[in-house]
């Protein structure tokens, strides 16, 4: 690697084993005390604090072992940077990693988890005492979108604990948890004994709670079984297939809409969320809630509804779905942003009792990368330095 | 206003008054009670469920006073639809509604509160006891993006009860509520006594707390001033001006990070987000979080940096502040996807104590609509209904 000192002719940009490094961004990314605070690599400084960009430019440059100096004119300021840290961001090579997009994912149907061992699952006292196994599943949830666990405490409340060992519960209208069991007259299929297709919930809020946890009291009911299904698989493969039919469900919003005596929730968002790359990254499908779509012409309707149903067929794919049996004390925890959950309709005589929260991902990824450290597996980088440091809120 | 049989001729839609409706569009949306649960509109069938595209047909159609039934083939399904609700959901006649975005905001600058009495702001004690009190600070949040609070207990904790009396505290990893107030060797600006500019908090977490409430305790220090900046306003003259510049902000995911000893939260999202329409919809502003930009090659990188400076300096201007000073017993809420926050210097030996919490605003807009029915201000619409149904979360 050599640092190519004709490139800073101008003073424009510099050249780093052929990487290219403009003068504002190097002054921006400066990690000297003065500009970032040490240890959180917080930035002390604002963008309007820099010289104007007509007169930034880089005056000189040396490199030193695995260091490099550069002088800004026209204000003399001497930034040095560890060579790995430009390394690490080599400007345009690749997306930017984003944890919640498909380029995180590894995408599944059922067949994937034919044999049980391949499960992303745990006992809950591995959960809570081993850091590893804390991790791991926290890593599926992050990268298969769910795992399982065996051996919660079959009570009421339990599946708090389950939320709160690795994030914080998201409070709803429907109180800290919500139990799932069949109630007479249900005003919500949920409520009764039938079958419920694939979904994610609460679509109809935004921010739409990230993970969903479902804890089992009791099962005794003959069917009542549990599947999930991944959405970023189905979209991809409506992607491959249909693009025209993607494109549509990802370019139209759609309003959810919940109400009730004591709530009226209304969020608007498409089918199929991308981020501005193009990259799959939310997923909102719930028949119950949908609202008359009125964001496309008349003449665009009929598309819009083969490309729904084209989405909702690939869902709904027998071999898309992984199947299993929540017993007493199971927990199932999954990302509500990607993986859809479904039920078998089950004997209305039998006994079957879920409690549910919501929690999110932010939290659930700090975790793993929090846990990550302890366990000596590095996430790379020089700005994932950490340290004492506490952002918060400033006012 | 009269029905086209003609029309009908092939079954593809229906035509009211010059507006069309498709056949599988009416057919998902059939209000009868087998389709949809009377009260809540829950929808009761998938659309894997309906007829096939390529069957599915209007055989016939009548009009009586304000109702229209329509009977469909092939399977002779009937549907009986408001002539009000088919009026109401014209198709592709305008956006979509969506209140996160723009379309429902009322753009602001700080000139448009120089007569205080212009202030959405009420007494803590009239916010509590008076629903249309309550109504229109919520009005104000969802459409000004903030509004103001006097007379708050001057007691700790206080700020967790202003959120609970319209929605729910987001727990994060700073606790159900944080401290503002100056630390010996503050390892974040927020906890020291120097000015800080206008920012979003918290954009290295998705979901991003979408309300922040803001609750002074004391304030004895001299400057210490609060300042709001609407965000939509500035991307909205960025656009006018530089459209260029604003879609490359839109169209460049930005990776926001904060780590300390327990935490490590990362988020990448564009710096102003748009809906699949374009609409302005989430802006995300904090230079001390901001993480090296690398979705862009090095020669694109100049173009970004003026436009992050340009938007900047938008947000920045003197006039596009809001500026006023808490005092004990005062409480700002304000969106945190939308309005930024900023604080003066204060003398280092003055006291000042704000807490803080998050809470968000689908809950808050879910509020209004609650009162708004007390109220009698109807929100129209005839899938505005509201029963005591309850989805939850269906497995």
């Amino acid at each position: 690697m050599t640092l190519d000192q004709a490139a800073l002719t101008d003073g424009a940009e510099l050249v780093l084993d052929g990487a290219r490094y403009p003068a504002v961004w190097l002054r921006d990314n400066c990690p000297c005390p003065a500009c970032a605070l040490p240890g959180s690599g917080q930035k002390l400084f604002g963008i309007t604090d820099l010289p104007a960009p007509a007169q930034l430019r880089i005056a000189s440059a040396q490199r030193h072992a695995d260091e490099l100096t550069v002088r800004f004119a026209p204000d003399g300021h001497l930034s040095t940077f560890p060579v790995s840290l430009l390394e690490a961001h080599r400007l345009g090579a690749e997306p930017p990693a984003d944890e919640r997009t498909e380029d995180a994912k590894t995408r599944w149907t059922g067949a994937d988890f034919a044999d049980p061992a391949t499960l992303p699952r745990a006992a809950w006292d591995a959960f809570v005492h081993d850091d590893a196994v804390r991790a791991r599943c926290l890593d599926a949830l992050l990268t298969s979108g769910f795992f399982l666990l065996h051996g919660v405490a079959v009570r009421e409340r339990a599946v708090l604990e389950v939320a709160e060992a690795f994030g914080y519960v998201r409070e709803t209208n429907y109180g800290s948890l919500f139990d799932v069991r069949v109630e007479p007259n249900p005003a919500n299929l949920a409520f009764s004994s039938l079958p419920i297709t694939p979904h994610t919930d609460n679509p109809y809020r935004d921010p739409v709670p990230t993970i969903q946890l479902l804890h089992c009291l009791t099962n005794a009911a003959e069917g009542g079984d549990s599947g999930l299904v991944d959405g970023f698989h189905a979209a991809a493969v409506l992607r491959e297939h249909q693009p025209e039919a993607f494109a549509l469900l990802a370019g139209t919003p759609v309003t959810f809409r919940y109400t009730d005596e004591s709530a009226e929730l209304s969020a608007t968002n498409p089918m199929i969320g991308l981020d501005p790359l193009g990259r799959i990254k939310e997923i909102r499908f719930n028949n119950r809630s949908m609202r008359p779509v009125t964001a496309l012409p008349a003449a665009r309707i009929p598309a819009f509804y083969a490309a729904y149903r084209a989405f909702a067929e690939l869902l709904y794919r027998p071999e898309a779905q992984l199947g299993f049996r929540l017993e007493p004390g199971d927990c199932v925890v999954f990302d509500n942003t990607r993986v859809l959950h479904a039920r078998t309709g089950f004997t209305a005589a039998g006994n079957r009792h879920l409690q549910g929260c919501y929690a999110d991902l932010d939290s659930a990824a700090s975790s793993r990368a929090v846990l990550r450290r302890g366990l000596g597996a590095g996430i790379g980088g020089p700005d994932d330095t950490s340290a004492p440091a506490r952002e918060g809120s400033a006012r």
